[in-house]
């Protein structure tokens, strides 16, 4: 296969050929945000013919690196109006890299109304018609059955669910996992994007590829097994979470006073152990999860975060479950029920949408009186309906930003109108940096400041106090910019943030793999290069400094226990963009 | 009465004083945007306590000067996110300059949900709970007949409908006129910035108030005479707006290619008979109207543009029956039937919503699927569930960029999230530097080329071409701005733009007013200073020239009949602000 390939949904027509010059030694979101800046007009309608969709593999991708098998897509977001990349598990990256695909780009707009499958193998791409079996309505787990059927069980599928197809703003794109259950590429609604070029799945199939490359294979090799004890060995990588899962955050953050809960009017809540992560480990183990505990979210995991939750026969519910999502539902939308909380979770990855966005807008929408606060059954009738959506579940699937708008509210969690996520900036100040300040909008992933805030580790900073906070920032979106160039789950970070060894390892894997002599600097210059690329996108989409705060009621509303509000001055803040 | 009013709705406290020296000389719409300027954060939350709500009557309105009876209103926009001045007639204005009042400013946000009544007359101001009569869902005209029983007939009144109680973006502020009907601050949801202050009414008693003191009366009458006598021997501003209203554009803009139509996707109809003003003229006569036909939106109008829509028995339904809105809801949402435009006015102005947001909104919802092309009766259904909203009456009240985004459009006729009116910027041209620059979004009252581009009044430049329209829509622009500081109805430019006399006549009045030696160019100078205060407004809040710019779907979409796309590059744009 060549190794960057174009397909036009104008013309129908597919080009290929080598990665252009200046993507050379690009991966993951080094390489999307780099093509986005290049190629789409910053000033673009998202969801119009001048928008581009691309997926990239990391640069580890597909080798026996551990956990390397994460997918880089980026796009100009209908959501935020910002550049986004948005990285997700499944089994789409390492196929794509060992068929040598560098990047795929879908472009253009069909004419007509019609959806179609992309499918990608090593003969070459072609288009499709979709079939009507999984268009109106038919949800993510039923296609990828259909899809499994008619293409093979071991083929990678990317899905524009239901809300895809209808454009809803907080539309992610789904792939398919290991277990043929569903990963999503979440934020930021870039489903939305590929179901405005009338692409309802992209079907990859790597029989034949060959193995990824590797210039110094025992090089490598050694590297490999360093990292892998790295992560194995660390008490939250290696064991938190297989545990506990993201989850393991609920009692955690609760302790800390910064669980938003009520639509962000508090830090802590009562109730937490109706869904922590002990919780979950509990039920899981006793309701018996198909004999399933903990998984990965792609081949070569060996983190596996990824929680198997059962309904109370055993049988699987939803997987993936996040600690975000049962923070938004659970504290912040007062929905107390963990099996609701499961089962919205569920419908949530069927019709595709993002589980962040959407339960902060449920939250929101509770303070707006559109839902019943803790309401579990009407918010799970409510995703149910994005399928073919109502006006209500346009309204949620719009996310938070417009929820508070037709609610006339002030109190209103979003950063360039993404939602905030289950970390309060008030109570956690080097998470709010992060949210105000990535080119994301409001995105833990983006520089996950908890890990020195709360977890103590890689640094030690009290999160109720400013000092150390900007250049941890900085610091932490610079790193992890670089680390989602790589392919790498960045819970690897846990593994080697705290052991130099480890990191080292990383570097070393890479340099195996190319031939290459980098070091942490010249990763450092990388991750650094990314974020002014996504910038300059910004910047031209015509965001401004101005568009670097947090909602203005946080610096004036106190949230409990702490009674801290958000006091990072306007200077201070544009500070962590100072490099 | 003190010439400056605050009212604190967090403390319910009133402070009153002389005008700060700062705005001595101001009124109008230069008072309110140097206020909003100077003294609202511009990252504010639009609808937190942090927004300031002011209304100022213009520097002649309350004195015999024909036309002046014009009202500013500012604050930030929730709708846009920018700087926002409103005019509107009505009342107010000339009450307000004969109380000795130059600008009455709504801030703070009171703790709790209860709606209040400020009354303000020669003994001061004053506090009240609103009735629960006038709350709830009760309609504007219902509200008005209330408070003029409680209040007496001869008030001022300026009402948050039932839509700017819900706070939702399209709200508008509603006036009630000399036959207490309503005349609307209608763009940019102001009535939401009025709802979220809890203030549900205003009420103006100017009873015991002197007549505005005028320093040279007798130069004062002679100006007065010339510049009526201009108005009254234009053809438009003399008969044509009088015998048709503004609906005469129907006929004028089909034939030009320019009537955007089904959602913006053709510039022409075959049933402008339907609803065009010589229709309009036509119905009016053959029923009678109760006697009446047109009359003026505030006392000493002399062009009485506003028509009095009667039904089949000659019944009121409907006044100041725009042009925009029988265009929006006629030829953009294929509404045939005038009746039923006019009941759907009728309703907006009810609930009180910008009818041309509203309108625009109707036609996108349309294109997505969410009500059926032409529907009036479904939409008429929709407005008036406003009042106590459905989950589709709030998404069509959020504006025609929500509507874009819940239906996943990129066909969304909006600038800066504020819908485009009834002009089609590709078929005229001049129009669309307007809508792109102006820093109010797109608005054609805030510089309105149509004058020169298709009626030939004040210049005579071809629509279909860019020669000389950056200029145009400069000077049109400032001009504006310094109009709307007058107190003046945009109207009067029609008289004086090619009549040297009425122009000077018009600054004769100020100078004869206030004792001053104003010239032409100190006016040309006031209204470019008015701008350059949005402009620092809108760039302090987050915008940039990148937000100058129409929507790109016109760039690349040719308009029928003349299949014309959207062709200024951006720098030119950008020229149109070198000033």
């Amino acid at each position: 296969m060549e190794q960057f390939i174009r397909v036009d949904m104008t013309t129908q027509q597919v080009t290929s050929g080598p990665l252009p010059e200046k993507y050379v030694g690009l991966g993951g979101r080094a390489l999307t945000s780099n093509f986005v800046n290049d190629e789409v007009k910053p000033t673009c309608h998202a969801l119009g013919k001048n928008n581009k969709l691309i997926f990239a593999p990391g640069l580890l991708s597909g080798t026996s690196a551990p956990n390397s098998g994460r997918l880089s897509v980026g796009a100009k977001s209908p959501l935020t109006g910002t550049i986004k990349e948005c990285n997700t598990g499944g089994l789409f990256s390492q196929k794509m890299a060992k068929m040598g695909i560098k990047a795929f780009v879908v472009e253009g707009k069909p004419a007509d109304d019609k959806f179609y499958i992309i499918k990608i193998d090593m003969n070459g791409v072609s288009i499709e018609e979709a079939p009507e079996s999984i268009l109106g309505g038919c949800g993510n787990y039923e296609a990828i059955q259909i899809l499994n059927e008619k293409y093979g069980a071991k083929v990678g599928i990317a899905l524009a669910g239901p809300a895809g197809e209808h454009r809803l703003p907080s539309a992610n794109i789904s792939f398919k996992d290991p277990e043929s259950n569903i990963r999503s590429a979440g934020r930021g609604g870039l489903g939305a994007v590929m179901g405005s070029k009338n692409v309802k799945a992209i079907i990859i199939d790597d029989a034949g590829a060959k193995p990824v490359p590797v210039a110094d294979p025992e090089k490598f090799r050694a590297a490999a097994k360093i990292f892998a004890r790295a992560l194995l060995d660390h008490p939250v990588a290696g064991q938190g979470l297989a545990a506990y899962g993201t989850d393991v955050l609920v009692n955690i953050l609760n302790e800390a006073g910064g669980l938003p809960a009520h639509n962000f009017t508090a830090g802590r809540i009562d109730y937490n152990d109706n869904f922590s992560g002990e919780t979950m480990n509990a039920l899981i183990t006793e309701r018996g999860g198909d004999g399933k505990v903990s998984h990965g979210c792609h081949p070569g995991c060996i983190i596996r975060c990824s929680q198997w939750y059962p309904d109370k026969k055993g049988k699987y519910i939803t997987s993936g479950f996040e600690y975000e999502t049962v923070w938004g539902l659970g504290a912040d939308a007062g929905i107390k029920d963990f099996d609701a909380i499961a089962y919205i979770d569920r419908a949530m990855d069927d019709v595709g949408v993002d589980s962040i966005e959407i339960a902060v807008a449920v939250a929101t929408a509770m303070e707006g009186g559109l839902i019943p606060w803790g309401d579990g059954e009407g918010v799970l009738q409510i995703v149910k309906d994005m399928a073919k959506p109502t006006p209500l579940a346009r309204i949620i699937a719009g996310g938070c930003a417009i929820v508070g708008k037709l609610c006339g509210l002030y109190r209103v969690p979003v950063v360039k109108d993404q939602a905030i996520p289950a970390y309060d900036p008030r109570a956690v100040k080097g998470i709010g940096l992060t949210y105000a300040t990535t080119p994301m909008g409001a995105d833990h992933t983006a520089g996950y400041c908890i890990s020195g805030n709360i977890l103590k580790v890689g640094a030690d900073i009290d999160p109720l106090k400013k000092d150390g906070q900007i250049e941890y920032a900085r610091a932490m979106q610079i790193g992890t910019a670089a680390v989602d160039s790589t392919g790498m789950c960045l819970f690897v970070y846990f593994g080697i943030a705290d052991n130099p060894g480890g990191y080292q390892a990383l570097i070393d894997m890479i340099n195996a793999q190319y031939g290459l002599e980098l070091t942490a600097e010249d990763v450092d210059k990388l991750g650094e290069s990314v974020l002014k690329v996504e910038r300059d996108f910004n910047k031209r989409a015509g965001f401004t400094n101005a568009h670097d705060r947090l909602p203005e009621f946080m610096e004036y509303e106190p949230i409990e226990p702490h009674n801290v509000v958000w006091d990072f001055t306007p200077e201070e803040i544009d500070e962590v963009y100072n490099f």
